[in-house]
């Protein structure tokens, strides 16, 4: 078998067999086969597809690549979530701690941000000693002793995808359905979660821009991971404009921290909810929506669900002392409110211009490797559906660097499309797939 | 202007700007563009296309990306010619001495076979003492004094095409109509020939498949050159069964210069003859091919095409010695006559195949920089259109390593197909462009 020809045989379209496929991440893995034939054969997997089994072989190729975690010796049963990334989307802080406070452990790891995405693990960072990087051991420790771990993947997981994404991002050959389902699945399996729900976020602000896509995403997804005995759903839900108000990785912290108290933002609350609400009917917790609902409401307001949070956040390293009301967390040195240009509704918020300005401001990465700076970001007063006054505030610019500001205003005015006449904020969940 | 944002552009099918293409080749020349890069973005290019203003950017830019030749201080008009590659292909031997014996100067830069192709370089060193690399002062003199030289491409002229072709042939990236055009196309017009001709091959033992992309493929490098001010043409010929009788680097060497000689295969000596017609009416040596083939005629009926080869080849160290008749050129120890196993009218003659075993007899390169049996070969003692006997010889192997010759028998017989009818030879040419 040579790599070339398999390179050639996707290029004209053709079905790689089990073998090939192993074959080729196999040796990809190794450095036997290097990274220029894997961007030529990522490319020809981007402009000519997949199919499912061939889907579902690269994935589990890519699993097969390194180690693959058992985490009954922590817990009988463990629940995971990954969102497909988006703005604003600071979903884990909230679900991991409420869903572990009814009772389901959740061991989850996670990623950082790229681009206009932004990611868990930086914000958790914004918690002064919170621990990131920890050992297969010290994750299983955490899980079997607090029911909740969020933690940086290890290298010893799925090496092919963490390889091949590095590879992706800088051969334009991301948003690719098969690559993007056999890089998220493939570190799901592998991580060891019994059940997993998936955040597919469809819009401006995500990788997928059209709800067919993100079906057919999370249908991929779904399949890989009932195909190797693991339970799996997925949410289809909105990223046209920011989940919540804050975008910014402190901010974002302290909104998570918010609402775990019970005062978060409305959309954000209700997308947790029912992201936890899956999590509780796949660990056997729930048996519909409306008993989930009851059990995961009951957590919130009895105060264990912030008192879970707390015991996670500090067993994990964190440092007590900043968790106080509000929180300790990094605060940028100029704060600036933006007022109503016009008055109106708002019809539109680009989730991915407000992305972009935070990236500006300093909050996310252009490339891998970036320094990034947690306390700067966005905070929108208004969003879509709401009528805001002209020379009200429509939103909060928290900057370290005022040379920053006037580009970062004049792009985040340019995120907002207007209506004189009243207009309905979108769904939060198009659908639940299966 | 950044590498990823160029590749995106031509992944979603884009057309590149000239400072785009100028960017991306000069940052691969370079190094600052690295191999997997460049490998996306001809793969994207690969299956997306190039229009022809993209293609004519793409040549210059590989132009400019290292030194130009001028050929002025040896000659005032200079002819080069070049082949798309295919078996049995030996022309350039007996052309370029032929068109000089006419008073015009030949100057070329030739390449080595590889895969089924032949290349004339590994076939000119046959002849004990012929010097391949030349330094431009060498080359220039030897036109200047001799006027005809064939050496080998150096690494100063078109660096990028150099890079690019060695990535593309281990990314599956090598039959892309632009990619070819531009490839042959820079190293030509770097090369400093004032008139070009082109013999674009198609069929089983050709890169283009098809007549209309053969066409297209001429097309756009016809234009290309015309569009830097030189003079070119392509003659659009077949290459489904080898060109002559011989295939294999002593072989053919010895088969081209029998045709000096005036004894060679009708085929193989009409092609040329066709080939060298192009170049006389371009350098105006000849207003029309029938003025052209005359003048052609008498220079090898004259034996002034024979003593232009003696002359060329000493004067580029060719030992004289070798050049007796017959010649004394590498000889394999085996010589396996195989009869027909039938009798019949030859319908087809697979030329890739013929090409294929030549390689598994060792003389040719599966991949670049493998040694190379320069005596092994197979002599076809019939073509399409022949009647044969059964028993009578069909072909003769040349071989090394007697234990290659059940297969390359087995290969070299499944390369034929018959009929009981008489069959039509096929055309030489089908057509010149423009």
């Amino acid at each position: 078998m040579k790599a070339v020809d398999i390179i050639a045989k996707k290029r004209d379209g053709g079905e790689l067999s089990k073998e090939e496929i192993e074959f080729f991440i196999r040796g990809y893995t190794r450095g036997d086969i290097p990274d220029y034939q894997a961007a030529a054969w990522a490319m020809a997997v981007y402009l000519r597809g997949m199919s499912h089994r061939e889907t579902i072989d690269l994935t589990l190729a890519m699993v097969h690549s390194g180690e693959i975690l058992d985490l009954h010796e922590a817990a009988p049963f463990v629940v995971d979530k990954h969102s497909t990334g988006g703005v604003g989307d600071k979903t884990t802080i909230m679900v991991a701690p409420l869903v572990a406070a009814c009772g389901l452990p959740v061991g989850k790891m996670s990623g950082r941000g790229l681009g206009f995405s932004g990611g868990t693990l930086d914000k958790l960072e914004s918690i002064r000693g919170y621990k990131v990087p920890l050992s297969i051991e010290e994750f299983l420790t955490q899980l079997r002793d607090h029911g909740v771990v969020v933690a940086g993947q290890t290298a010893d997981l799925a090496p092919a995808d963490g390889k091949l994404y590095a590879l992706r991002d800088v051969t334009a050959t991301v948003a690719s359905l098969p690559l993007i389902a056999s890089s998220v699945m493939s570190k799901k399996i592998a991580s060891g979660a019994d059940a997993i729900v998936l955040d597919v976020k469809v819009g401006k602000g995500a990788f997928m821009q059209t709800i067919e896509d993100a079906i057919a995403l999370a249908r991929i997804m779904v399949e890989v991971g009932q195909g190797v005995g693991r339970q799996v759903r997925a949410v289809i839900s909105d990223m046209n404009q920011p989940l919540g108000r804050a975008v910014g990785n402190a901010l974002e912290t302290a909104e998570a921290m918010e609402a775990l108290r019970g005062r978060g933002p409305a959309d954000f609350v209700e997308h947790c909810l029912i992201v936890a609400e899956q999590m509780l009917i796949l660990g056997g917790k729930a048996e519909d929506t409306t008993t989930a609902r009851r059990i995961l409401t009951e957590a919130l307001e009895s105060g264990r669900a912030w008192d879970k949070f707390v015991e996670w956040v500090t067993a994990q390293g964190g440092d007590p002392a900043v968790l106080t009301d509000p929180p300790d967390l990094p605060r940028a040195r100029l704060i600036e409110t933006v007022p109503a240009p016009r008055s109106g509704y708002i019809a539109g918020l680009d989730a991915r211009q407000v992305g972009l300005t935070a990236v500006l401001l300093g909050a996310g990465r252009t490339k891998k490797g970036d320094t990034i700076d947690l306390a700067v970001g966005v905070v929108l007063a208004a969003k879509v559906g709401d009528f805001v006054e002209q020379g009200q505030p429509l939103l909060t610019i928290h900057a370290n660097d005022e040379r920053l500001l006037p580009e970062a205003r004049e792009r985040l005015l340019a995120a907002y499309t207007w209506s004189e006449t009243p207009v309905q904020s979108p769904p939060l969940v198009y659908q639940i797939v299966p």
